[in-house]
């Protein structure tokens, strides 16, 4: 018999101890041998039949011999980063759905993994109940990767998909998100981008092998996107969505987080409501897209448990799992790439814009059709936009300037 | 050092070797040791450098004790069948791209080589570079599977993606899939369905453990499917797609290739041109989608490489691979299952169509107007062709009926 403990009952956790006793026939027929949950660490108290395996004190779990994977539900970095730690060293395998956690320290984790011969696995961290992390090493990752691009963020995809299916503005579409219980009171970690750019990081570390500080990574979140926006996008042929991307450039990657337009045959275009993608464009594959429910109790509680599954099939390290750290200008900064920008602006007429920013391709229409917006020539980013900038100063108000992405 | 052979050296052969050699150092780090190709056995002569290793006997690989991994990409069952079991016999593993082999034989072919310990595996079978039979079974396997959805066959997703976006006929858009290379001169295995329900049972014994007689399965192609259907399909939201799907129903599982309306909201009606796409419907997880080229040299001779992978670091058969011989009812019969149907008729108004169909929602519009559609209520496959029958004896002649499907 394998024993396994959970720290942090919440959401994730009460999803992977009830997936685990409901399909736990099927579950031990893969690992190839019995399995049973020994702890669940909490602070709260438990009711039911699992308050049996309870405790408050994390040592029960470091030191029982028996227990040989752990299942860490806790997020945030205190105390969760130190009983990783202490977890790997003592011989322990550790799954997590903490993307902040491998964000940040996984690195010097999986390094600690390594040396201990045991794993420390994260596909619940990215996707939710996706399977990405995985397939994107296992199956394809021999191959030369190129780029990854990812809708990561259920809650700022249900606002966007609402802004263009309902005509909803973004306070209304975030109010019913926190209604529906898709967003938090606080909604800045997921409409401001930092959950996205944790979830990049770790794709872009497993994919690429160095570790990204998802700190360093360009972030813009979508509180700036406008009905307007959304109705000139649409008149074009395109929708807007929150791309996480990370883009190998001979050594070193280019990682960002934005709102972009992507034109509506894209298949990340029509990844709507709560649902997230990958996409993984390779030299030699193509583009292959991972799709499916970004988060959910059960979903990510499924991720774990496949994680766990192969934790246990495991003789000894999965490769599958490890970065290095990265030399310290291994971010090609986000302003440096070349890119073309959709802008909307007030006053100003066709003519006028073709003077400040070359030679554009025009979005007539939108609700009102007085709207005027366009879609720039290809240049970097910080050139774009300096001429914004400058065109603000001339007759031309720029009200909206968003990325343009090739997908 | 390893060594592998190729049997077969065509479209999906030469790409594996090409693939092998480009990737090697990343191929070999993740095995752990080295690796070599040492046979290619072809009826044809080859030039450059791997003229070294062609062979035209059989026999030589079968007698290597040297060689642990055979690719097979001949195609077909003769003499494919004979080679392989001999191969798994010997205790070589196979890995394989013949969906018609793995469709008919699978069964057999994957008791021998968990007799002899070692493995039979062939992502390459379906949906080309798209990894989706070893994450179906190794990361959300465990999961109560309900239900199997595609777009297995890239050539039909051509041409009515041609049909949808272009407004071409199917014999224009066919004539065009062939000038391009993406449709044989006799394309009846492609656009008649054959290819899909291959497609469609091998991955229904992956999600069910049990094989699936691809003779058996109701198989219909896209060759009745005219302008008129697109342009009322695309009136009444919808795109059509060629689906091969397999659905589990207690202990039985219905299975069908079909084209099908679907609402253009689904994801998988945004899969267009040759790409394949393949949504797993879960009970605990919910929809998750693979998405890819489903076709095409470097692609698929990726997914051969990645089942390489895994079995030269497996120490024993996989248990990703495996399914039992069937019962004989164990399919159900497409005629008994309960689906709508869109009807496209000639002759006959609202009223007319309602006294024989019953409740129905009208689809108006379509390119000339003039055109009538409807889809029906819900009923069982077997009753609503009973209908159609009837309104033929009558004033409504029934032009199209195709089933609309709930993706």
């Amino acid at each position: 018999m394998d024993y396994f403990a959970i720290m942090g009952h919440g959401v994730v956790g009460s999803g992977v101890s009830e997936l685990f006793y409901k399909q736990r026939t099927q579950i031990e027929a893969r690992i190839g041998r019995p399995m049973e949950l020994k702890y669940i660490l909490d602070r709260r108290e438990l009711e039911g039949e699992l308050s049996s395996k309870l405790t408050h004190r994390f040592e029960d779990i470091l030191e029982d011999q028996q227990v040989g994977y752990v299942v860490e539900c806790m997020g945030g970095i205190d105390p969760a980063y130190d009983y990783t730690r202490r977890l790997l060293e003592a011989g322990k395998s550790v799954i997590t759905s903490n993307k902040e956690l491998v964000a940040q320290k996984g690195t010097e984790l999986l390094a600690i993994a390594r040396k201990r011969h045991v794993n420390y696995l994260f596909e619940a961290s990215v996707g939710g109940g996706i399977p990405v992390i995985h397939p994107l090493y296992q199956c394809i990752g021999f191959n030369q990767i190129d780029e990854i691009a990812g809708i990561l963020n259920g809650t700022s995809n249900y606002i966007l998909t609402r802004m263009f299916r309902d005509g909803m503005s973004l306070d209304t579409a975030l109010k019913m998100a926190q209604d529906l219980g898709y967003a938090e009171q606080d909604p800045s970690a997921d409409i401001d981008g930092a959950d996205a750019r944790r979830k990049i990081s770790i794709l872009g570390g497993v994919a690429f092998g160095r570790h990204i500080d998802a700190e360093a990574v360009h972030t813009e979140g979508i509180r700036a996107i406008t009905s307007a926006d959304v109705a000139l996008a649409e008149a074009g042929g395109y929708a807007i969505k929150l791309i996480g991307r990370v883009k190998r450039q001979g050594d070193r990657v280019l990682a960002a987080v934005s709102p972009a337009l992507i034109k509506k045959e894209s298949p990340l275009a029509n990844v709507d409501d709560v649902y997230n993608a990958i996409l993984v464009r390779g030299a030699d594959i193509g583009d292959v897209m991972f799709y499916g429910r970004g988060a959910g109790k059960l979903p990510t509680g499924s991720a774990i448990i496949a994680d766990l599954i192969d934790a246990a099939r495991a003789t000894d390290t999965l490769t599958t799992h490890h970065w290095q750290a990265s030399p310290p200008d291994y971010l090609i900064p986000a302003s440096e790439e070349k890119i073309q920008l959709f802008v909307r602006v007030n006053g100003g007429g066709p003519r006028a814009v073709e003077n400040v920013f070359g030679h554009v391709e025009f979005i007539h229409g939108g609700k009102n059709g007085e709207e005027l917006a366009f879609i720039t020539g290809p240049d970097t980013d910080a050139r774009l936009q300096a001429v914004v900038a400058l065109s603000n100063t001339m007759k031309i108000q720029v009200q909206s300037a968003i990325r343009l992405l090739p997908y």
